[in-house]
């Protein structure tokens, strides 16, 4: 029988790849979508390529019309997903797809959002060492960011290895889609075509302590990432370069056997083989991972790079992929794992 | 029980799509994947986004590989698909990616195509009046080129309705994709990004005669067709732009009621609202096709405009849905219905 | 010395590359730079690329702060510039880069703009026969609109040459800057990277009746023009495809003759060897105009394709190029005749 | 008097982008222009955007062809250039656009190149401490590699300020127009457009040898370079994000004020007002350079990221600085310095 799903904030980039997925989900029935500014308006003017929802029409995001759900997804503004999480009960799978249950340090919280720290729920970043069992029968999950998503693949099998110093660097070029929506004017087509630009330079991207949560708790010591996200010329996708110095008498092997031994079963994740590189064309509208990884022995560096699609594995299907797990149903369930390309 | 496919000409642009496609479709086993020059690479080096598929080795197209699979698809060089055909007998579904079945009018083959006419199959573009029925059961297919695809479901439903007078014009942009993989200057990334520029300007280019087949057989009158391709900053996507004079006295409800007639009961393709138009990333990655058109009282002409996935809908995805009719599956067995916008 | 320049409007894309350009000019001095609900703010901050004048602050756009110039570029919404060249006296050479003044019509003016109508200035597109002759110490020019530019450069000479029927059909591609720096959802890079789509289709683009006009007068009688802009994923560049029936009797040599005979003297307009087809990218940046020309004799059509940059000759070189002629200066002066390619 | 110049590798890229700011040069008068497997061609088919220079005709790379100029340029592969050099003599300014001058250590030249090492000849970087100099007067050129030249003039501030560790990491985003016009698959706008990726991962990248020469000359000790090159979805320009630990005690404005001693006076470097991030579209097509920093407290490291086009002040308009300083004219005689942004 199929789980009825509701969608708050389904105008949004999020909003629209988590229906592209859950219209060619088995398992679930799309119920209600909710808007903000823009409820009472038909989702075929705000998301023209899903055609088969066109003639839906938002409702607002209250309580009463998320109630009746089995599942309801949250892609709204930080801040609001705890008092909507509240007011739809224990019972209800509540998948919140923005930052207000990720992170569990309630000073980095209040210093990098600005608001009241609500908490955490379980991670759904089910690769994560212990990730998955917290997931399972969860009836909340908090969707990691689109970089953490990106980079803690990169790196943590570093860090469970114990090979790699805990100081790592980070450079994240991604899609404009992971701006959103917001109409400003550097995300005008004319300014970010033939152009790349960095922004949040210097350690003030909100999802930097995220990830440092992320590797720092495989570590079992605190990780600093210094990270520069950049601003590519592409619609979709996340290119993630990832160092940190290794470990002495770390070997090249090492860096390897770790890796393999992270990603051996993971189903979404795939180690290229040696010589081959990520490119996030090749993931694209797909949930899948590319992670290679190189030892630098003249930098006495780790290098892993990863390439996602920031909206499916880095949101959408992220998402998807842990309401999977929460309910007991397989993981790859309506998940494609194949990208685009070219 | 699995349908077992074989795929010629694995390694090209269409062979790849073709294979994400078959991928997720459930009623098919992907048997012997062939290539020419590349037979013996691993398909993990020549498609790397295939990664279920990363450890097959290429085999080489010759009768006997191909030989005991229910499906074989041909996306091989003109001119070489009869004999393949041929060896495989006649039990065995052949679905011709390539254009050597298209044209039924030998003087016109020969004049594009340079090599003997071979024949004509069951043309795969189940849009069109009648076709349908003659791919029902048959155990060969044409599919069309990607432009025709464009280009006939813009405008054949003006002709079937008698209100556009028989010589059209099309301006068509296409991803640079649709020149497939061959190393030339002038599609290096370099070159294309940041340019646009037409190519077979004159009625150069081989598509043109099956535009004008397809749409003087629904027309019942001899029509022509003044074609220019464009290429296109962007992977994928088929924006065809045509347009016809109005009979006298067509209306724009007149104009209207054409295309909602010719639409109201396909899969795949969308008329879409008044005052919304086709975007070739509302399409990409799925079988759809966005279709729109307007009346021009003061040019006194009809304008129609489509928008296609040129590797999915216009070559790998319009096979399967030919492959799904012949083998009497549900003909939107296995195929995106929706873009991957943004 | 120097001749004294203000431009009004300076924080817009016209605004912006018109600076570009006036920097490099060697008789022009760089004066007031007026702004609407930007004055007050930095030339750094709105146009970041225009480091030498980064200090500059907007002024607001007064008849005051325009005052004492020889040289008024008007970069502003229609309506608005027929009070603005006004007020500042019959002395000065005002160059609206706007729509105000290019329409002869007051019925075609009104019906696609829908303010009253300003009148005609020397229409400021070089090339078109007698329009040097009315640029020539003229204080008032009408720069054409970008689309309107491309176009009739592609037509005029078939027009001229009387080759051509009287019906014309344009499909245009431009980059996305085009369209301004107005924050609208379907301007974002995330929605037009990778995607091509139309707009104003069926006759509703302001710049139709202008394109009408400059033809009509060429050709001695009405010209309709059936126009179909659309957006493509780069930022600069319009590629025009045109089109119309051949005159009984026309051969592939009378086309060519009748564009080498429009173009054997211009020093912008590059009519291109056979074979060879215009590319944006070879004229971005530049004033530069790439023609080509072909007949095709089975569908009986004039098939012209024009590239420009939108920005530049389009807009802010096309501006340049008339003063300098107005002003009695070298009409190439300060103006790049190359483009940047790749 | 306008000096004389040859072009020696005129239908590459570099080559291309020399002749395009040697056509706006005041001072020069272009002479020979050769090719190697296309002598014999017309450069208005090799490179269709340099109008005014369409019917020259490619010579053979040969001394007497060379012969008879003041200045020549070599845009050859990497081991040709010494031969030629010595056959031109003492008298003619050599500007070698390649790489066989550029290291001064044989072992790390052998190591990466794989040829004999030829000697070194004045770096045409001019911002490095002292290269000015040695460049005055002198008639032989080693032209710096694009990436060293991004990544050099975004740290050795840092280096000659003595607040970085002297371990750096590097990510760098490149368009494409940095691999040439060699026909390689991954460069076919196909597989670019939409997609980044890394290559070269791990030290193997030829251009880090000259990286860390640079940082360590101004350092006074030697400087590890970790490496990234990422190939990026556009056709020009580099984005290179640098960092180093900063030593310890170094404040944000000792970060500055070293960033504000190295820039005060250069021409072409643009340290950016507070809170503006290079982007590269605002310098494409322009010798200009944007260079911004910060420091990270959390991470305790000096993050710079400098943006330039590859082509320009990378390639081609960095030498045509160099030749200005070598022959006594003002250094930005010829060289834009506004990019093209958007």
């Amino acid at each position: 029988m199929a789980v009825r799903v509701a969608v708050a904030g389904a105008s949004g980039y999020a909003g629209g790849e988590l229906l592209r997925l859950l219209l060619a989900h088995p398992g679930v029935e799309i119920g209600a979508l909710t808007g903000n500014s823009n409820a009472g308006e038909s989702l075929g003017a705000l998301q023209p390529h899903l055609l088969p929802l066109a003639d839906r029409v938002l409702e607002p995001t209250t309580p009463e019309v998320l109630a009746g759900h089995d599942v309801v997804f949250l892609a709204l503004p930080h801040g609001r997903s705890a008092e909507v999480a509240e007011r739809l009960g224990d019972r209800v799978l509540v998948v919140d797809m923005g930052a207000d249950f990720r992170l569990a340090d309630a000073t980095d919280w209040e210093r990098f959002y600005g608001t009241p720290h609500a908490g955490t729920w379980p991670y759904g970043l089910p690769e994560l060492p212990g990730a998955r069992a917290a997931l399972e029968g969860s009836r909340r999950v908090a969707v990691p960011g689109c970089y953490p998503t990106a980079v803690t693949l990169a790196l943590f099998p570093a860090y469970a290895a114990g090979i790699a110093e805990p100081e790592a660097v980070v450079v994240a070029a991604s899609g404009t889609s992971g701006a959103g929506k917001a109409l400003k004017p550097h995300l005008l087509g004319a300014e970010v075509i033939g152009s790349m630009s960095p922004y949040g330079v210097g350690g003030g991207h909100r999802h930097t302590p995220e990830m440092a949560q992320n590797l720092g708790a495989v570590a079992g010591e605190p990780v600093t990432v210094s990270f520069t996200p950049t601003l590519a010329p592409m619609s979709r996708g996340i290119l993630a370069t990832c160092s940190a110095k290794a470990r002495p008498g770390t070997t090249a092997e090492d860096v390897r056997a770790a890796y393999r031994k992270a990603y051996a079963d993971e189903p979404f994740v795939h180690l290229l083989p040696e010589g081959r590189w990520p490119a996030t064309a090749s993931v694209q509208g797909s949930n899948a991972v590319q992670v290679q990884v190189a030892h630098d022995p003249a930098a006495g560096r780790v290098i892993a790079v990863s390439a996602i699609d920031n909206l499916t594995k880095g949101t959408a299907g992220g998402a998807v992929q842990s309401m999977n797990i929460a309910l007991g149903l397989p993981e790859e369930t309506g998940l494609p794992t194949v990208g685009l390309a070219p």
